[in-house]
């Protein structure tokens, strides 16, 4: 056997070898068993839990079986979910046995094999104005099927399941949701516990705003129907639209708390919706000040390195305040700090003769951390300069 | 209004109407409905379908509903499809209304709108050593539902099926197929029309032998019972493994004439297996040479510049054939002509006398296009070299 | 040997073994060897010609030595270059040795041996609001290094010279350009030949519009200092900001002539920039519609597959004509043809009655393709479309 | 104006404020002001500092500026750089005004403001079987430049410098290091602190197994002569490869202390090659545990879950050991611990019977943690189980 002969053949072995080693960890780990963690941090005495409470399967409308939506939740990093079929549409019924506590059973010994916290849910379908809602915590969800459709929420409400209103704005011509009679009655009777802010690809700022005056809970869904991947782009640091609990317990009941009083915040696309009490923690947890201590020589420039753990890209715009900081330094009018990455933020002296030390709150307003539908999170990023004077500068 | 406040105000509204055409176009467009074509050309008078004809919904133990196979394989690129849901496997039963017809019944119009061809099929699932079969072209599949094993398969080929042998090793210890009396008598009868050479991460090169030396067919499948992303990478140049179908016509019945006319390749990562008349056309038909015509100054340096068109990174070994070639010029031991890129291929002169044109056939062994489990597809890669005599080089 | 030890091994060698192959690859191909073609077709009888002539090297105020920027032009699937340092702003001068002809003179050998065409330029560099300048073409860069501004112009022009204004907002508070005197002189002088309309990541949309006016050519510069991929992303399907030059002949000449006759495009983003003449091709020249023949029922729905060829992802916006399209059939408001695959148009039909075929032409602007500051390129799709009336739909 | 043009002119503008905001955005922070770090961890009172002490600029035979280095270091996420010009070799003296001390001066201001460590070092480039040596913490490399090879060595050595031997198998025909007489007396006369196990794409198995018999130190370099993205793929998870510095003080001082006292370690692509004691704690402190405390019913199968934190993509292989945990558990052959991700690992009971909680330590090797040239570094997964008997199963 001549040289070329052996390196072929070294090559092939090699190839053939690899391709064993590469292929066993292709299906076995690299697709259905790694996961993602999403970095969103804990906040003070809350954990952070990533979930998505609103999906479907062949059991109704969608094109899986109950077991790939735990197993999505799981790769992509969530925490808990909740598989919502509807009960009124039905679309595969010729072909499936339809038994509305079927695909919670079936996908429940997945989800506990992977350490997900699965909640029973239903959709529940009907005409607008009133239009579908969710509901969670349910424990026979045959009784929410009623001909009535007040009748199914009042229900839910009794089994003492958290209902939430599912895009509000669907089907409207501008998008925009609209508060109908049959809204005002069911957040009359207290049966109503909050409303998806998101859904899939859409934002509902009026929405947005009713959680806040009514005191309802943010929600944000998928409504995924067919497996995840053709519906969302999961490559690279996108995500699933998600919503936030922040939960003193990391199980069922923890999450049915924190639902109930209002602890959560919106995960859509790189924007994060809440009150101000989750998200000034989530941006203030995110970020480390790597170099807070600074000097500058005169109007010289320094640098301030900030890393950001978190999966969220932080875009912010300067706060014009008037105050001491302007008078001593300029700072950027506009800088994003990527997540997971380290930026540089640079900063200059104002004046050659400044000297001695300053603690400094740079004041900026994070647009993509909505704290309402017209207002921004503001932020401060304190840090330690030093002022050298300078002869000539 | 300040200016800071203008400022936050139109990026708000840029974020906002930017977001809402990203989402239109990221459900409707980036994800459902987007094709990746697969790059392997068409060779002399036959188009070069892609096909992938062993494929699993939940009406047998797969875990998404028929339409989603035709969603799947249009968007990464395929032609053709066939799901092949057991007849005898059955896990789901207690929750489906069970019809052999029904998988394919409800892909077929979602197939037709994309342009798909689907043909009917389904696995035959016996007890090892026979073991597998998928039967395409069946027009009724409850015939094959039969107690007895063979007859199962008497009865498919009754109907003209085109069958084939289905993870031949599957099960095996070394991995390695065995040709058992089952076989045996399967072939014996004309009953056997091919074999996976490839099914999902695994390649058998024993059942390629078979292929070359009983005249059988040379199949490549996925397999997939998942969602399509759970059990391969499909990102970037990855591709799930399918069979290359080589038609004069671009049908069903082109595809029927193909398969039992054993003109087929198997595409597995990035490796080629299949017969050296259409392994060499295909190789042929992918490089295209930039520059042919070069010249080289005595001992000097030229650069050859191929572009590959393909999606295969040919994986190029000098063949040392003591011929002319190594006696003018020195030619890279090892190079790879990457998928879709132009590479450099540099050769050198070997003589600082030498003068005038010659045409060199440079003789490569591709080592990723196999023509038989031992042998690489040998090719040349023909150049016009000028040779410029040199006085002190 | 225990049966652990040998798997150890083997993979220990297999590691070895690829990783040696892997590494050659690595630093012989995968990098500096292989070229990325950007596809961007040819139109009628010019070639597209991908073109970078703005850019600085060591010899100015660059951080690369000129043979880099050869190379990085050639990875990326450019076909022309200009390197252009400025003559008068020498930062390095201490630590080298000045001469204004070698930059060129060093990167010519290696452009010529990866057969890319390199322009002898440089970059006359004065005060505003004469600005910056490149020249094209010198054959004695010497004689442009004058006391007076104006001079410099001058004798680039009587040289023969290709001359662009550079950045023309660039410094301004808003970022718009100004014609000013020094820009009226030498205009008037026949001197100005082309304006970058980009610079960077800047788009100067008056410099746009004066290009139309006056009949100046339009360019697009990197204007790249540090090495490419420091200021630039290229991963996936981005690419530097370039010339597109239209010439009849592949050679400096065949450049010069379609510079000085206005034929280019500005190709920046996903977004090209031109006159109707050229931009109307590439568009037409970009798309395939693989099925052009479409049957409707009724109000029933229709694919049209598109595939598009280029690696510009042409977004699409239906202009709203009132015509006969909208009488017969109702089609995406928005839709985006993405590159390099291929996207479903879905029509509908507008009458369950309607019968016989008709030639539809489906018209859009294209919102990515600027034919003038406010105007987008008004492009067809036609298609060919069988009604088939229902009963009942 | 009517609603189609509206709307146009809505996505132009919008395109265009985007377009301003990204452009920005890239030119400043997304290519130049981002750093990702590195995650290799800490290990008990030594910081991981990352580091590379060999490359060139224009100042030899390197193409970019000496400030490049420093930037594409810090972007990079390493925390420590040597440039190491030549002083023998200089291609490019016609054109540069060569200073021994240049380089260093100039890269210094730069890599001060990103708070990185940079060292002051040559290559002394002597003929084989001498071959190549850095020496790092010069005071003058003036005084390097000798007539005689080994005075070379000798001077760094009389300034304290830490050298180490480049490359040691660059031109031999196998790729194998030899120990010539040259190495004999600089070893002999303590001139020789460290070896390159690797080298650009180069794995020395005898340079690595000399540094552990002679007690030298393990370096890791680039020798990167091109702009670093020219010669190397950084893209995903990839990496240039360094050298790991373990020290007690973030500083120059705490670097050099570290290295002579052979702190040190290789991170070459996906592999870790150094001590044990060093090794081993990288490799603890990378894994966490997720699920501790498992329970197994009968011969069921139950999911440890697995967060990696680090970098590096650990294989672990199963040592059989004959000993109490395949009496208890089977566990998998193979597994990777992927980078950044959690994984699976799935264990299953081997008896029905079994009761009682028992703490089990899971043996493995970790193939690309090289501790030896043949061996690799042994690790332990403790976890509890819970075995629950069970009457069927």
């Amino acid at each position: 056997m001549n040289l070329a002969a052996q390196v072929q053949r070294m090559i092939k072995t090699t190839a053939l070898v690899l391709s064993v080693m590469l292929c066993y960890t292709a299906v076995t780990d690299c697709q259905l068993n790694a996961r993602t963690e999403i970095n969103i941090p804990d906040i003070g005495r809350y954990k952070t839990l990533k979930c998505d409470f609103h999906m479907h399967t062949v059991f109704s409308d969608g094109s899986v079986w109950p077991t790939v939506r735990a197993e999505e939740v799981w790769c992509e990093g969530l925490d808990a979910l909740s598989i919502t079929d509807h009960i009124e549409y039905l679309p595969h019924k010729s072909d499936m046995v339809i038994d509305f506590h079927r695909p919670y059973e079936i996908a429940k010994p997945v989800a506990e094999s992977l350490n997900l916290i699965i909640i029973k849910g239903t959709e529940i379908t009907r005409a607008e104005p009133m239009g579908h809602h969710n509901a969670l915590f349910l424990s026979d969800v045959n009784l929410v099927d009623t001909p009535d459709s007040l009748d199914a929420i009042k229900a839910a409400a009794e089994q003492g399941a958290f209902i939430f209103w599912n895009h509000p704005g669907w089907k409207r011509p501008d998008g925009r949701a609209v508060w109908s009679p049959a809204q005002v009655e069911i957040f009359g009777n207290g049966w109503l516990h909050g409303i998806e802010v998101v859904n899939g690809f859409d934002y509902y700022p009026n929405a947005h705003a009713w959680c806040i005056e009514k005191k309802l809970t943010m929600m944000c869904s998928t409504d995924v129907h067919a497996p995840i991947n053709q519906s969302y782009d999961l490559s690279g640091n996108n995500h699933r639209p998600m919503t936030l609990v922040f939960v003193q317990e990391v199980s069922e009941k923890g999450i049915k708390d924190a639902l109930f009083k209002r602890r959560t915040a919106v995960y859509f696309k790189n924007t994060l919706i809440g009150e101000e009490e989750y998200l000034k923690p989530i941006f203030d947890e995110s970020i480390e000040i790597l170099t807070k201590n600074i000097t500058i020589n005169g109007k010289g420039r320094a640098n301030i390195q900030i890393h950001n753990i978190s999966d969220v890209s932080y875009e912010l715009v300067m706060e014009q305040t008037g105050g001491e900081t302007e008078q001593l330094i300029t700072i950027p009018a506009n800088i994003t700090l990527y997540a997971n990455k380290t930026v540089i933020l640079p900063v200059r002296g104002v004046s050659v003769s400044l000297s001695g030390m300053k603690n400094i709150k740079m004041q900026y307003r994070v647009t993509n951390l909505l704290v309402a539908p017209d207002e921004y999170l503001q932020v401060e990023i304190p840090i330690k300069v030093t002022f050298v004077p300078v002869a000539n500068n």
